[in-house]
């Protein structure tokens, strides 16, 4: 559905890269995008040691988020998270052979530098640390690293690309293991995409230029994503994801992979939950083998939930 | 001190380019901006009929204007001011060797396809004609024919060039003989493009992304104003230039060239006045010589100037 070479043709890459020296091995938006792209119908995991990590990889896992605590404990410790220990990120790069992740705080250009200087595969800017700005996100063209942003609604995912994320997450509440803040995120994109599609195929330019200050982003990437009918880069769904249901509901509703928090490693037996978690993803459009999953974790306790929150996460950087 | 080559490297103009047939000796951005930038150090000159532009082109004019009224007669008037009498366009475009631009009013994309279809030089999407849409202005690079269009601040300039305005005229208050709004427009414009200089010279990318969403329009277009130090196509005065000196501070100030508009033909000996206003935009760095010019009016009394405003029209079609 997403093309590759159509990205290639956003002018805004063409621009910056033919300014630079990159390896043309990375670095590339093709390169950065397709990355993202590889990573499309999976799981990626929170974890914050090498043995979770482990476990990550072995339940199939496309990917592990490195962090210093799990968002709930996060939530709970309060004070400000940064990003996580270096040896622990090298030593979960040394000894797994997926991709690995990792955050940085919002508008810290160097924890950014010092995760693309270790070679991490894939950098999220993350509101789930403590913003470093809240006005002023990463200038990601500058970074040979892809990274993923989160967004709640079209204006703050297109921003985010219009940055330089090579990959959105639709933000739910992290930590919380309550999937409601991320279905109404993704459903308000997936109308907002549905409206920008209307106008496109209108041909009304005056109306596109428009929406376009509206959600004040450069004209071309919203004419690219009515012409696509949805985001141009890949797009998965992060924060309150807990039980094999709810991953299988957000690719339904057409994300194309999630990010699993606190769920799995706040469970009872976190390679259970993450192997069901990997099988409802997969398919997800087959009930039967949802159903299945969701058994799995029958005798499984998921992570309490937290509902009364001091906290929105979500809120944290979207200008 | 601007770069014509420059225009071309506008990812915009690439992409809209290259979807289209242009006849190639009219229609591109680099001939349409460049069409511009020979009206440069020049005076345009709004005319209502063939003896007055004979008038404007011997008095050294770079292009008239074609109106139905002149701004002066627009205000006193009243109604609905709408774009001129092809029939006088035509004329005039047949009897006289300088360019010929006329208006249309804003938003309103067939009037300016009917000024496209006569070969007009340049087409201006004008407040002094009663705007069609507040909200929307034409998409401009959908024409072959180069625009030209009002600005009372820099993300209005900005704004405008990112539809495919070739060229900006700073607003002024048209028809009053009171250059005092066109004055305040340029210095604002100025500042704000010292402060995106400055931005731009401390290779502050996060701050930049910043302010082209402050002014709603599109990051390469103010990275390339911050690189520049100035607008990226030619900014002419207008609105309220009525005698010489008028004429030779906006000049002063850094405008490319002027408009007027009433100040000709509403004064006692339009000829004279013409080619005072002339010789002062040319010699504009020569006090002498704006003195001389300024004398060639001592007799010829001005327009009588309006100070009491109902109407607005720096004010329409600013979105």
């Amino acid at each position: 559905m997403i093309s590759l070479a159509g990205t290639m043709s956003d002018p805004r890459c063409v621009v910056h890269e033919k300014n630079k020296e990159y390896d043309v091995t990375r670095g590339t938006t093709l390169v950065k995008r397709g990355f993202a792209h590889m990573l499309k119908h999976g799981v990626v995991m929170d974890v914050t040691n090498l043995e979770q990590a482990q476990t990550a990889e072995d339940s199939g896992a496309v990917a592990v988020m490195v962090l210093e605590k799990l968002p709930y404990d996060i939530r709970k410790a309060g004070g400000v998270a940064r990003t996580a220990s270096l040896e622990i990120i090298e030593e979960i790069l040394d000894h797994v052979t997926i991709p690995v992740m990792a955050k940085c705080r919002i508008g810290h250009t160097s924890e950014a530098n010092v995760l693309d200087s270790i070679n991490v595969d894939m950098i999220d800017e993350s509101e789930v640390l403590t913003p470093a700005d809240e006005e002023r996100h990463i200038w990601k063209w500058d970074f040979v690293t892809p990274f993923v942003n989160g967004a709640r609604n079209l204006g703050e995912a297109l921003r985010r690309m219009e940055e330089g994320a090579a990959m959105i997450r639709i933000k739910g509440e992290p930590g919380t293991g309550n999937v409601a803040e991320a279905i109404n995120h993704l459903k308000l994109v997936n109308n907002q995409i549905r409206w920008v599609k209307s106008i496109y195929e209108s041909g009304d330019q005056q109306e596109l230029i428009k929406t376009a200050r509206e959600l004040k982003v450069y004209y071309e990437l919203v004419h690219e994503t009515g012409k696509l009918g949805r985001l141009p880069v890949v797009n998965f769904a992060a924060g309150g994801i807990a039980t094999p249901a709810d991953a299988a509901l957000m690719m339904n509703l057409g994300c194309d992979g999630v990010f699993v928090g606190s769920g799995v490693f706040k469970s009872k037996d976190p390679a259970e939950r993450a192997r069901s978690i990997v099988l409802a993803v997969t398919f997800h459009d087959n009930p039967s083998i949802v159903a299945e999953a969701q058994k799995m974790i029958g005798e499984n306790k998921s992570m309490e939930g937290l509902e009364q929150l001091d906290l929105r996460m979500q809120e944290r950087g979207t200008a």
